[in-house]
């Protein structure tokens, strides 16, 4: 919740539009806290999301995925009853919308400003143009902006280099704007450039996602304090080896995903061990590592003493290297989330 | 279907039990054609896949994963319908199990005979015993034998050496069993053991899963053939990039998970492209590789000539590295198989 409150204030005082991404919880719980605070505008990753938002009550949603025209019928009924903006970065995906939507829609083209994924190249012109000629002569399909995903600064090395990849991206999608004489809104997403921009001059709009609950990912990176994160998943110890400093919990590659970090002494870890309390978890436990993952077994590695109460039958807390995959595969499960 | 039969065959021939892995498919249809081969004795690794399967009629289920004493009341709801046996590697487990089941129950003592994951030691004769002791005071807990999984096979490099850490295995669990002089079952699991062994010697029974559909992984060991692979993930085309030799794929982290293949070139990947047809899918389209993925984006490289009927909204094939987390991550999804 502070997280989400910190986020806020920091887009009304640079006057930016603030979407958040909801893929990272897909949580009716998280979505709550975010109507609390007012935020009426979200971004989501698969027309099935839009419609569990939609649901709850979101009706201004962009769909921030190279729309899958396969999935027309599906955005046309969800268009009857909520606002909706789609994303497009060919020619072909916006000739078939042009015709074939029935409901005034936003379209928001992506632009490539350097991560390489997807969207069209910040300097393909032509392209773009081409898109903007094929809008213009739609009644359902609205020009809105341009969108961009800098998902390399979850790859960068410090916060010199991810301000460095924000001021980048800023610049270029400036540029495209100024040399098409549009009005578009410009609207970037990454957690990382979201949370440490200072100011956001010239772009219009933030989808920021991860930053909900953080994870070992955006600490290590230098994004947030390890106090920020607000997500540990709740893991039973089925097994204890004290002979050979290792346990045995019920979390493994289908609960955590297998996004690594390496850390000092290369060691890789799939995430860090912390004691559950009542009213959460406390401190990471010192020495303790996750550091393999099979299917449903997670095995803790323990360089330093013991930690203390860990009996077959307890439960450990794990921090995520990365709460967005985490988030996604436990949704059946008890993850504990700081409110 | 083929490999189900083939499996079984095998398993008649060498008169060992085959009591087939659930966690691979986790699905009803698949269950059913094991159901109409005949096969009632069945593996799973939770207690919630074990009631989904005793709901289709499967009553004889080992749940092959350390008991979680935390989930003692839904095994006993269970176990009032189904034949269970449990996983334990601990006498505080056994301890607890030999007092709180409600129903006889078969308990499988988990050994470790080198893939250190968990189990108890094969050498570790005094705490095996200890809980041979704890079983043979409880009118519930009865020793059913010893069960392992060599999952360092999945990590070999060739034929040869899964046959050797299967010739270890298999030899550990016999001298364990001879000196503690039981009448213990000995149950290996590992796919590649199970499929490349020509026969068991003293293995009693054998609970392969990944063989149903195998994969790239199973494909690059020498462990089958690739036209053996029988599962497939169509996905929908998003985006195509000629000049950038590169296409985008809905199919990402949240489908595929991200266990990856070195092969040749040191080239990464994460799964091959076929060209979906009207019964299945064809050949592996030549020098196309799925080698990024981001959350639900997948990128394939094109380093050949860029193929046929790619367009924006055509569904491609992908073969996974891992079918077993990719089944687990799509019971959502369309997943196409062969039967």
């Amino acid at each position: 919740m502070l997280n989400i409150r910190r986020m806020k204030q920091k887009t009304i005082r640079e006057k930016v539009i603030f979407r958040p991404h909801f893929k990272t919880h897909q949580s009716s719980e998280v979505a709550s806290w975010f109507m609390q605070e007012g935020i009426d505008k979200i971004t989501v990753s698969s027309v099935s999301m839009a419609f569990l938002f939609a649901e709850q009550g979101f009706h201004n949603i962009t769909i921030a995925f190279p729309c899958n025209i396969r999935e027309i019928e599906s955005i046309n009924h969800l268009g009857a009853t909520s606002g909706l903006n789609l994303l497009v970065d060919s020619a072909a995906t916006a000739g078939f919308l042009s015709t074939r939507l029935y409901h005034p829609t936003g379209i928001f083209i992506e632009i490539d400003t350097g991560y390489h994924r997807s969207g069209l190249d910040w300097q393909d012109q032509k392209e773009i143009r081409k898109i903007l000629n094929i809008l213009d002569g739609s009644d359902k399909a609205f020009f809105k902006g341009f969108l961009t995903h800098s998902g390399d600064t979850y790859h960068a090395g410090s916060r010199t280099d991810i301000l460095e990849i924000f001021e980048n991206t800023r610049k270029r999608l400036q540029i495209l704007k100024n040399k098409l004489n549009t009005d578009a809104i410009l609207s970037i997403g990454d957690t990382p450039s979201c949370s440490l921009a200072r100011e956001f001059g010239g772009i219009d709009e933030i989808r920021p996602g991860n930053f909900v609950y953080y994870d070992l990912m955006q600490h290590f990176l230098g994004v947030c304090s390890i106090e920020e994160i607000a997500a540990a998943m709740a893991c039973p110890i089925v097994s204890v080896y004290p002979e050979r400093n290792e346990m045995v919990i019920y979390g493994g590659a289908v609960h955590f995903s297998k996004d690594s970090l390496t850390i000092k002494n290369n060691k890789v870890i799939y995430g860090l061990p912390v004691k559950i309390t009542e009213s959460g978890w406390g401190k990471v436990i010192p020495g303790s590592y996750l550091t393999r993952l099979s299917q449903e077994h997670g095995i803790i590695e323990v360089t330093g003493r013991f930690p203390d109460q860990c009996r077959v039958g307890d439960l450990i807390g794990i921090i995520p290297v990365h709460s967005c995959l985490t988030a996604n595969l436990m949704r059946e499960r008890t993850m504990i989330l700081e409110s």
